[in-house]
């Protein structure tokens, strides 16, 4: 296992960022953030060249960061633009600076290779900027879980019929094989539901008289980021699949933000067709969601203490499993792609 | 070091399982364990074989258990009976299921080959059955210490003159010197205190008025059960070694449980030949034997921090150390005896 | 890195050493200490040479000390001198013995080959024995830390302005180059501020109208004792350096007590040549090293937690660091030299 360096990751919701200096750490790397002058946000490597002190210890002088320890001065670009006490300053006297990018009140960060940090390749959606959908953040859920297992879960439409039986499942779709499409990017997992009693979120929701056709797709665009399209509508409509707008319609995104190897970071959001400016109906889903994701959160953690235990044997491979078996494998290629060459 | 795994271990006593399930550790292995419709208690690897999860975090269905990510169903044996979305149960689609056997309120475990899981081998002592004897279990010490440590102290009488002054031991053994049997099974350590003041135990419980004979027999059954026989009665009466019976007479026994190579729990009970069904007896023994445990325990676990640091120089062994050497010898050997040849 | 054996180093103050059994940690031994009939330090390997419970966990009869465990007893040179139940004392059967010296109020322990423990070599300074200064004891910091960077902070004058700027510092001395001399023992660096408002700490003792000379010299004695002496006069006087004691002088000294590579103590003093036997001042100077002190810790403990992360690049170096790379190089001679022929 590893990270994908050259990748587009969230840093925070914008929000997240103001002027004093904060310090996050995304794929083992320890990163001082602050908003400049400009209202750009700044992203340095958070460890002072000399002796190794946080830059984030220090602090902020304009729009440079002075360290706290012998006073060496960094500007936004890494540049060390001063050493009291002496004139010359050495090339290797400068820290990484990560590249930034802001959309729809997200901070975006590349972890690899500057020259690489396209900003066409940062993702969107319509949806975003579309005044018929609004769009609401969530919070952070924080896993102590690696990234993969956190992905494969939201790539995962069996799952949600045994860990959440009052918000996002129930046990009509317990046999309801899944599809999947893992041709593209992203990948797709989906499965309907037709002809049963609504989810727990569509009796609060929908206002649902009767049974209904229920969907759930997932799609898990690499490395790190998911969103799941689902929803309901009158079962009596026979809502075909190319529809969906025509039901209530929720898109939850998950930003999923690797910390280490044992930690990710899980700031979701959601887009949805109904109750636009309501924030009364944003607050009731979130504390739906949060019901759900502390119900994944408990499994999550729970995998990753087996995980660090000596296994016996392979695990088993089941037919659900099938997008996330193709996911992981295109994170090893990538990550084999990223190691320098022997 | 080690574990003998071929061999029955105390999963607990009986008061312990009920009809929820329930997460232990022994050997280091992660069993689930419930008491099934029949009774009888059922414990299986805690893990499922599909993502990890412990099956100890599903629930109970019947005597099944379903695990809580995906709803792959096992039954009491260890196999699998149920693949949400999916016909076919692959053959590895299985957990380890643990032979259990029951008897005089304490559950026993097999760790190793089924196989060889053979009840005639299940530790007893006549007295279980007789009723001039009053069994009344204790309570479950948990000591950060390694099992061998554990064991080396319930078959050496001498500690107990320096750590259980005011318990089990006195002055007047300090330099006693210890006789030992170490031909068979289980290895003997023993002596006799001739006409000197009763230890605290017995002036609490054997109401002397002079001064006493007091034995200490230390049997150690390979590889985690210890049966001390100690006793008193007048010295005035010269009780002859098999006339133990005609004193005041406890067998307290432990049963060892390794959880793993740093943590074990100690569950110890007593039989009696005086104060038969009286429980108020049986509740101050308890308070008398955790004085004495929670002293033991306060060494066991410097010992083994000790351990865990580098050692400079092999250990100084004493003539009170033959049957803890003979003992650890005979786990090593029982424990490559159980090594796959090479 | 590694730790010089054959060098004394404060065990602690001797304020801290009573009759009573006591467990320090010093260079990774784990040492029992008590203060013997006669007034003198014991200090014994912390640890049964039979089970290896730690000693300071038995019992001190008359200055020898118990095992809490099988007895057995070791006098104040290490020998064993009773083993209950056993006539025959092995020539095993010891425990390690440290030379102490006590000093001026200050008890050190030699960690090496005791026929090297040369009492010429103690720390000594003659203003321990001037009645015109007055010493005072401070308290005992503990640092997440290894020594070398602790012992690096005070051989460094140029990180007073930027981390002490309200005590030791003030930013009239940002920018003012440090001097070395780094030919003989101690290592010293140092700087004169001339003509400019004082520090913090003189605000308070000096009672300073207008501006002031102000200096500070770092000494650094291998291994890990550092002496700043630091003062003020008034600016028109133009003291010179030889003169310093005509000016409000101060010598801080720091006895560093590596307990392991992870953790230090830095046990402080002063000597002064003001306000002698004023309680008072003693006090409030405290109060102000207080602040100080804790302010190097937060640097310092986030500098170790930087050290135990990867590397990427070697870190860059300085003009202020030319005494703090002689200081490791010798160490780094030191514990080469130390090492056992292959």
């Amino acid at each position: 296992m590893g990270f994908v360096r050259n990748a587009w990751y969230v840093a925070g919701w914008s929000s997240e960022f103001g002027g004093d200096l904060r310090a996050i750490t995304i794929l083992e790397q320890n990163i001082v953030t602050f908003r400049a002058a400009d209202g750009r946000v700044v992203a340095l490597e958070d460890r002072c060249p000399h002796r190794l002190l946080p830059l984030s210890k220090g602090k902020r002088l304009g729009d440079t960061i002075q360290c706290g320890y012998h006073g060496m001065t960094f500007d936004g670009a890494g540049r060390c633009v001063r050493i009291p006490g002496q004139d010359r300053i050495p090339a290797n006297a400068y820290v990484t600076a990560y590249p930034i990018e802001e959309r729809h009140d997200i901070v975006w960060i590349w972890m690899g290779d500057p020259a690489q940090a396209d900003p066409a390749r940062l993702f969107n959606m319509p949806e975003f900027s579309d005044p018929r959908w609004h769009a609401h953040q969530g919070e952070a859920l924080h896993l102590k879980s690696n990234y993969l297992n956190v992905a494969e879960n939201l790539v995962d439409p069996a799952h949600v019929s045994f860990v959440h039986p009052t918000t996002l499942g129930n046990a009509a779709s317990e046999n309801v094989p899944v599809q999947v499409d893992t041709e593209g990017d992203p990948i797709v997992a989906w499965r309907w539901i037709r002809d049963s009693a609504p989810i727990g979120f569509f009796k609060n929701f929908g206002n649902f008289q009767g049974t209904v056709d229920r969907w759930h797709y997932y799609y898990l665009h690499l490395p790190c980021t998911a969103v799941i399209d689902f929803g309901s509508s009158d079962a009596a409509a026979r809502l075909a699949e190319e529809d969906r707008d025509q039901g209530v319609r929720i898109f939850a995104l998950h930003f999923m933000t690797p910390v280490n190897a044992q930690y990710t970071i899980d700031r979701w959001m959601h887009l949805r067709n109904t109750a636009q400016g309501d924030d009364a109906v944003s607050a009731q889903m979130d504390a739906m969601f949060n019901i759900a994701f502390a119900e994944d959160k408990a499994i999550l953690e729970a995998i990753q203490e087996e995980e660090n235990r000596p296994q016996q044997r392979p695990p088993v491979r089941l037919l659900i499993d099938k997008a996330s078996n193709v996911y992981r494998k295109r994170i090893d290629d990538l990550v084999a792609a990223e190691r320098p060459a022997a």
